[in-house]
């Protein structure tokens, strides 16, 4: 029972034709449905019907889904989002294609998270039959599925204590001012299984409520954070940082923006989570290390870049 | 709320001297405990006090122990299993040293399976504030966690019953005779999270019931599983098959025996698994693809020593 | 000066279409010229016309090309032949389609093999100029060039003389039958260059004269050998032994075998090798080790079957 | 006959004690020799006395070693030296530790390269007979060996002639301004056998003649590139960039400092060349891509800090 994963993120994108070329033709994407000036896309290892929306006109996330288990989970979380004190509204089936019913619900940050139980089932592209490991032929840099993403919010403390209180997340990590100041989070990465992060909070500056800094495609190893960031120099796609690890979930990344501005990261590995596992703390001096165990040093534009 | 993953294996090894060695030389886990002839381990990146128990006598799996959230999570557990029919025990704080209370249960292919919900908190050797990636000093394979075990049993159907009836788990693959006989599990593999199994179950000729084909440590990548198997030419280990993928659950793979004759196995990978993915279906005449993905052929000693 | 590599092998297949479709669709080289029932191929690495002649009628090898860096060459390995004894031809441009003029020799083993000094450039597929790591679009496996092959000989020794007097290859490993006759070659490993090698000979009983034991393919790293094993099983290609390190050159490699029998093997790595480097000796005993360092156990098909 | 390979770089170190811990401890190599102030260490795939010489006293190379196959090397290139017109002195065995006679050449750029045939015979860490694929313990990142190094020369032209002229080098890859000045070198990796570079020239402003970019380590495989930086981030050494792929040469790689500020490199894979490759050609405007695959961005310390 309970918050199965972040099934799809709805965003924004500048030109439609550009973002298709990029996350068809570079990330392997497939589309399963055009409607208007809105796509949507599944990888090659999802089943429901799609985990990317994207809509023409701006820039940005407009919502976030995450799908549960059954119909009374939705019962249970819009009762304790209402307890929690954040607006809520049903949805209906259709409201998003091929999506059920749910409840929508709009933090304090201004991010619009909708839940739902059901997508139409598409099913995997190898088949549910002796399957093979991967399809044949692959597009691209064949991203199997969505991973998670990072929101921006003035206030992390709420939007990570909605995400513990209301969807039953639990705490992987947290970046902290330091040791004698462990119970404010500037940054938060939140686990409802065990990937090491369905969603992360990281603290920004007035004006960027309701903001991503990134979401992210899985990749399984090493190698294909390389093969990936081969593909992107191939297709031109404008590299932000990687390939290099993460201190922070021990990940395996690769940082780069769509056309529109809005930046995606591929995401390998990242150590197997619990419940029971004890909080990693960071503290604030050496933040450079957790995003980057490498260089150890934060670019301008990582941190400041925000859509 | 609920079992959250296999905690530890307890097996018995002929000579306990030679089984130090192998896990703790080769394998690079690290004892916490020793007492007479029993030796608990754990591996680096695992948090609780032990998850690998060696005790000298014989050969084979002795009990299972399932990590649960909490206290509460006992009862359900064990009114689940009075209800499914199998035989049920409470144990008592110390029964296992650094174990909760908890409840046993035997069940029909006389394996047992413990339930506890605590164990004494070590924590993982890279530390929980602003911790690195891994060891800077590693022994061996230094394989950080354990991963599964494929039981054996003489009746795949009932032990899959008590997994998902009494334990939750849900069914991620199988092994059917056929495509029109696809309610008959010859073998079963079964998660009760994001991995793609916790446990899983072959069918055994009579004589097998309580038997383990293996047990499995984690790797983190491909190149882990070289690695491991280079380590375990140098350390002399019997190999059995490996390194290479299974079709069933796209994992990367190499299997060996520790020195008792006790199978292990390195695992890597295989896909990020939810409760709703469709169960895939492997048919018999394709087992050979599923159990080794690139020879698609099975060799005598893979499929029957059992212990 | 001197020879700079294996730049061909001609070898006999049973069905044209068969080893077009495998050597084309699977291992990814591209066809440069049909004529009659031969096809000459190259990877996508390669620049000189072709590396891999397909001739249909029967099975095994029919000939090898070495390139030399220029015609001075050609008299001196004529020369050095003569003396050594082998029965030596000239031969003409156009002889071997796009090839120069040349040398050919038959070895006391049967294997023939010519020496050439310039084949018609065609060129890498990433271009000259500014060129990408690799073709964005690759077929199946995608090997990007030919690597050695391994002869077989009922005499070892005198072949191994002939690569090092006449062709002035060096030896890097050598098979002996205990440390007391390292004077007696059982199996041969020789490099021109710093590859750990571009041919190796393997002692086999009567009637094995004139055969091939495989020719390798070059594959960059570990993951592109799980990647073309992956490929392989799709395409339901033959596969003989793998992934796996070899002990003797370090390499990694899986063999399998072209639709008419003919065994073919990725490999990749290996360490550098460089003529004062002294010559790895493997004694008869730990040859499993040495061939297959991981199992360390030889399998019955891939000792006995030569084409 | 003639150059095997960059057989040694002898550097400058201001602090001793700190370039041990990060050569021995961090990298890996084996000290063979200390004399006063100077201390010698080869890798544990060289079989030679050493490869890296630390001298307490600055920063900087002091001078290369080429090793030639045979004494008449010598002569060969001492009298081409002559022609080509650089300065040369013969030197005594025992001039260099361990090192045979030989010929010492400055070129106009003041870089000091000593040319011998032989060095006192140590060995490989894994031994000649039936040996493992790799030592069974090795220090950090556990590098087998050198690979290149960058040089740093006003003009880029003479000191490439120098090395195609009398050490008989071939271009494998060329920086030019644009397609219209193809001749004029800017930037230059040349080979002497099969590796994509064994040396490399890169044009700097006035002041920067005899000073070297970095010299290498080879590491095979793109996880040991992951493995070796996660290390040097334990193991706090600056990193420069890295992990990442060049255009030029296909390698992958990491730059990174000593303590001394000296840039070392990781190096892996880049293409196997031959003496008849085609000389690849970069263009001004695409050096970042050239340099860094995946960002296609320079850094101002990357191409400016010289030692």
């Amino acid at each position: 029972m309970g918050v199965l994963r972040m099934g799809y993120i709805h965003i924004r994108v500048t030109d439609l034709e550009a973002a298709k070329k990029h996350y068809i033709g570079t990330m392997g994407f497939t589309p399963t449905l055009e409607i208007g000036r809105t796509v949507y896309l599944k990888g090659w290892d999802e089943w429901d019907h799609h985990s990317v929306v994207l809509e023409e006109g701006g820039v940005g996330v407009k919502k976030f889904g995450f799908k549960v288990e059954s119909p009374d989970d939705i019962d249970v979380i819009e009762n304790k989002a209402r307890v929690f004190g954040v607006k809520t509204e049903r949805m209906s089936r259709g409201d998003n294609p091929e999506v059920s019913d749910g409840v929508r619900m709009t933090l304090p940050s201004t991010h619009v998270v909708e839940v739902y139980y059901d997508q139409t089932y598409v099913g995997i592209e190898v088949g549910g039959v002796n399957p093979d490991a991967f399809p044949r032929h692959l597009a691209g840099v064949g991203a199997p599925r969505i991973d998670h993403a990072l929101m921006v919010a003035e206030d992390v403390n709420v939007n990570e204590r909605f995400f513990m209180d209301v969807m039953d997340f639990y705490q992987v990590e947290r970046l902290v001012p330091d040791l004698d100041h462990t119970e404010c989070s500037l940054a938060s990465w939140l686990s409802v299984g065990n990937r090491g992060h369905d969603i992360a909070i990281l603290g920004g500056p007035p004006g960027t409520d309701g903001k991503i800094h990134h979401f992210a495609f899985q990749l399984y190893g090493w190698s294909e954070v390389l093969r990936a960031s081969d593909i992107m120099s191939m297709d031109e796609v404008h590299l932000d940082v990687g390939p290099t690890r993460h201190g922070i979930t021990r990940g395996q990344t690769t940082y780069f923006f769509d056309p529109s501005g809005n930046r995606n990261e591929v995401f390998s590995d990242g150590y197997v989570a619990y419940r029971d596992r004890p909080t990693t703390l960071w503290t604030a001096d050496r933040l450079p290390k957790g995003i980057f165990y490498h260089k150890r040093q934060l670019n301008e534009e990582y941190t400041t870049v925000f859509t």
